[in-house]
């Protein structure tokens, strides 16, 4: 019972009004499987880059539990980068740099050992890749799935053929507005989810998530951080939090579900206190669970008589 | 021990892309007050309308139980007139008209009965103004204020002398933010809390409402509606309920606090499923616990283990 997670590694160099770093560890695969890491292993990652990709970033990934046997290692060829700089407002950033190098050409080949996986994470890439993973794998498997508005608008019908066999979307709040066409996000949420998936997570940056399962809302806060240094990776750091908590489980109901709508957060709110990835490289499950508690401290409330 | 509420009355004209109204009963005080009826009795309003405010109006605020006392109707007046446009995304509108008429020379007087008011409400109204209603006040009163970026913009060192006088501080994000010239608006709420107000709410519209006290920070939902009719008044009706919460229990506890937050946002769902005061009008307290109800059902979660 092991949990697969597809989807990006790349080298990023990213500036905010405080910091900044040159070719970190990055990519939507690499921050799920690690933010994942910590719930349960190992983790079985599929992705590709260049032999210009650190070793060190392999090692790291390594001593995380992450298994790497599907990692497309391309001798001579250069890894996915990425470039932006984030503005003293970090909700708005400027792309400076999108490098696909070998990631033009990937083709997920998910090996014999991961076909079984009954957890899968489609990371954030072309829905057409995303198809062609769950077309390569064994039955009755649990889809947690990201996307972006650049596929929303570029590949929707690729993406509608795509969410009929997922489980779970994860997008955050203005995407969700325009893949129902629609400004009230109840009501979009309604519509997504007639699209597919039977639970849908709207992800909205500083203000929390909601969690939509049948007719019945959750709205999990957001961690009060009173430093944020570098949002990269939030969101994938949440996908990783919310699956790697019900990979642990095996649980997907409805309670267990709003649990891992909090792990997820609290791993978002991890990943965001430092820059690339190295909120997610030292943490335990014992400091996890003291956040996940400083939710719940966090939301409480009840009326004495 | 009653409950002093002082702001604004008007005649509102709001349109919205789903319809419209014209002339329909507004204002600060008006809201606040019908809100916190639900809540315990009587409210005793102060403010200011002409001969032409309806006599309709003045009868519905009887029936809530508001004590008119402090009502001055000046004759031959005309009563503060507001209209506005709400475009397709209700976040954003226009204001059409601001026509003070009497409003511009309010003096806000408390009649002698109500000075030993225990809570007072002060809606959004001039911060001398608001001073001068403290100023006449009896000693140890709770106080929770709102104010809006107007007066933080044109008013501020006024606005700064009332908030020593303040208990509760209730402003919306953008407020915040401008208030303490602070991006993050956990480090805008330490700011604003160290210029005198000890319990700050910060309300986020469709995200919910923060309550910041000593160093704790409790994160409400909002509603999930999926049809807002007109957002006017919202946030007198948090207001509204939240201090008629706190007058009704006569505890300021952080417990209760944060059970008044959810009151509070139970009152705005309320308000802005119709036009103008209607959703207020005819309510019950077990129609607004099965709300607040809902509240806890759509924040609670909790780990099996």
């Amino acid at each position: 019972m092991s949990l697969l997670v597809v989807g990006s590694l790349g080298l990023d160099t990213v500036s905010t009004p405080f910091d900044k770093v040159k070719e970190a560890l990055g990519g939507s695969a690499t921050y799920i499987s690690l933010a994942a890491s910590y719930f349960s292993g190992p983790i079985n990652l599929v992705g590709i880059v260049g032999s210009d990709f650190p070793k060190e970033y392999i090692r790291l990934m390594e001593e995380h539990n992450i298994n790497l046997e599907g990692l497309q290692v391309i001798e001579g060829g250069k890894t996915f980068r990425w470039a932006a700089k984030y503005h003293y407002d970090l909700n708005v950033r400027d792309t400076l740099l999108t490098e696909l190098n070998v990631f033009e050409s990937f083709n997920p080949i998910i090996p014999e050992r991961f076909r079984k996986s009954k957890y899968i994470c489609l990371g954030n890439i072309d829905p057409i890749l995303q198809m062609r993973v769950l077309d390569q794998m064994d039955d009755s498997h649990f889809v947690v799935c990201d996307t972006m508005n650049y596929w929303i608008e570029g590949m929707k019908d690729d993406l509608l053929k795509l969410l009929k066999k997922v489980n779970v979307l994860i997008i955050n709040d203005s995407e969700a507005r325009l893949l129902a066409h629609e400004p009230n996000l109840i009501k979009s949420a309604r519509a997504i989810r007639k699209m597919g998936p039977e639970i849908l997570i709207i992800k909205k940056g500083e203000h929390g998530a909601l969690l939509f399962t049948d007719d019945v809302v959750f709205s999990a806060p957001a961690y009060p951080l009173e430093m944020i240094n570098d949002p990269t990776g939030a969101g994938d750091s949440f996908a990783g939090g919310f699956v790697g908590y019900l990979h642990r489980t095996q649980d997907v109901s409805p309670e267990s579900l709003r649990c891992a709508v909090i792990y997820g957060s609290t791993m978002a709110s991890f990943c965001v206190e430092k820059f690339s990835t190295k909120g997610l490289e030292e943490l335990s499950y014992l400091r996890i669970q003291d956040r996940f508690r400083e939710f719940m401290n966090l939301s409480r409330f009840n009326e004495k008589e």
